[in-house]
């Protein structure tokens, strides 16, 4: 059968999705002269997450355009903001994590005050590289909007302030489509920014990665409750334990399990309209729900 | 006299200009949903600031372009940079100020997490109001560079980590034009770009800004040696006592007070090229060189 247009996209593997954006964001890194941010940013940036941030960006905009190569200093900014809320999440006043993958957090590494620069920095960065990218000025809009919410969505994670008359679970809801949920769908939508996606298929991203970005967060407190530390490489239970306002604490183990069902379903859904040009998307969906670290 | 172009430029008041500055900054600020940060933000942005980063936007755009109103975004952005950056820098882990203009700095006032998280947010806002500014590209680039240079200036200026072989003088003057330098500097080019600067015309306003820039740093240094904290707002003789690399500390008072005035003689030649469209520059430059607080 002849390729149909619109369905031959170049679809290469994760890894070789990773090799690009780890190659991406270590340029970006040696730009910086001082020698412990740049090896603060390295250890927060360089050490191997799974980059699911710019993988999404990638693969939204293989679908809907000519080459996934156009977003990847999208796909890089958005990694770059997430690095950056790691690092400022993980200090002594906001989470007071230790560990990170598997190894001491920046400011257990490099100290307090290099912890706070090296996350300053990396949200710099990121405005950078965004403004360099393709349709820059709309992907710098997505970028900031989404880092406004993550950071609105910490601060309710953190120190309440929520809205009056809100339950415990549409707090923890406005908790998840904030602080995980916003930076997951900008980077889906950037990706398809990127790839001059029209509007019709920007809708469809944008509501595949709104269900994928929830997901992400249920999966992630079920984890914290059924895994251990020293497999998810960061310290287990620590949520529970500190009462923050999980998915599993107010709906239990089952109801999490039950949601991350449906809501695998509604971002298949949203994927309905598209040919198998979205096949590397509903095996994000189906690898996002499944994951176990 | 008939009006000659280019010396008719609309030259409203510093207090007018702060108005509409004060107005658009309440505007951003009042976007946010969460009360706590919003609050935050407010006391960070909103306390009555000199304005001196977006005046010289304002001014410089005014002298190059038809109207100031075309830097009010990029000179708003500047704004909270600088905003996002005291209230970092005020942290424990960093300068560890309690008073910042005659108030509680924000981490005394709501907690160091939304102390951080207030800073952060002045940072992803900062770029969310350069990309939507005239220019907006050009001006998201300026903003990011000056940023990256700031938080390197402060990490010199907190950890070391200077290159190797300099003297204190080269240290000190590393971490002044870039901690302090580069934001004046960046805030002034960027209000050229707004204003549509030709190249020549970027060029004087980079070699003024560049002056004033590092005058601003000694002005600073010796007000921090001879003036009470009350009349600053901040605690004074504090960065003598905490052995830092000040101008005074290497050149002493003399030393400081004869680089101001090399400074000015060098910003004003800067504009020796310019018509009388300039002289509000040339006045800010004089205020700049005579402020006492």
């Amino acid at each position: 059968m002849p390729a149909v247009p619109g369905t031959t996209r170049e679809c290469p593997s994760d890894s070789t999705l990773k090799a690009a954006i780890d190659e991406r964001l270590g340029e970006i890194v040696e730009t910086i002269r001082h020698g412990l941010l740049r090896d603060a940013l390295r250890h927060a940036a360089l050490s191997g997450g799974k980059r699911v941030r710019p993988i999404l960006s990638l693969r939204c905009c293989a679908m809907v355009g000519t080459s996934w190569e156009q977003a990847l200093s999208a796909g890089c900014a958005f990694e770059l903001i997430h690095a950056f809320s790691l690092v400022h999440d993980d200090l002594p006043a906001l989470d007071d994590d230790d560990m990170r993958r598997g190894r001491p957090t920046v400011h257990k590494a490099f100290g307090e005050s290099i912890g706070i620069l090296c996350g300053d920095l990396l949200q710099s960065l990121a405005f950078e590289t965004a403004a360099g990218s393709v349709h820059g000025p709309a992907i710098t809009r997505e970028l900031a909007s989404a880092t406004n919410a993550m950071i609105e969505g910490q601060a309710w994670d953190t120190d309440g302030g929520f809205p009056e008359g809100l339950s415990d679970a549409e707090r923890m809801e406005l908790i998840h489509r904030n602080k995980t949920g916003a930076l997951i769908r900008g980077a889906a939508r950037a990706g398809a920014i990127a790839g001059a996606a029209d509007e019709k298929a920007l809708d469809r991203v944008d509501r595949w990665s709104t269900a994928i970005g929830f997901m992400f967060q249920v999966v992630d407190d079920l984890l914290d409750e059924t895994q251990t530390s020293d497999h998810l490489g960061k310290t287990a239970g620590k949520d529970r334990d500190a009462g923050k306002l999980t998915y599993t604490a107010i709906h239990g183990l089952d109801g999490a399990r039950s949601e991350i069902q449906r809501l695998r379903t509604e971002a298949l859904d949203a994927l309905s309209g598209f040919s198998e040009a979205a096949d590397p998307l509903r095996t994000m969906t189906q690898e996002l729900a499944n994951r176990t670290c």
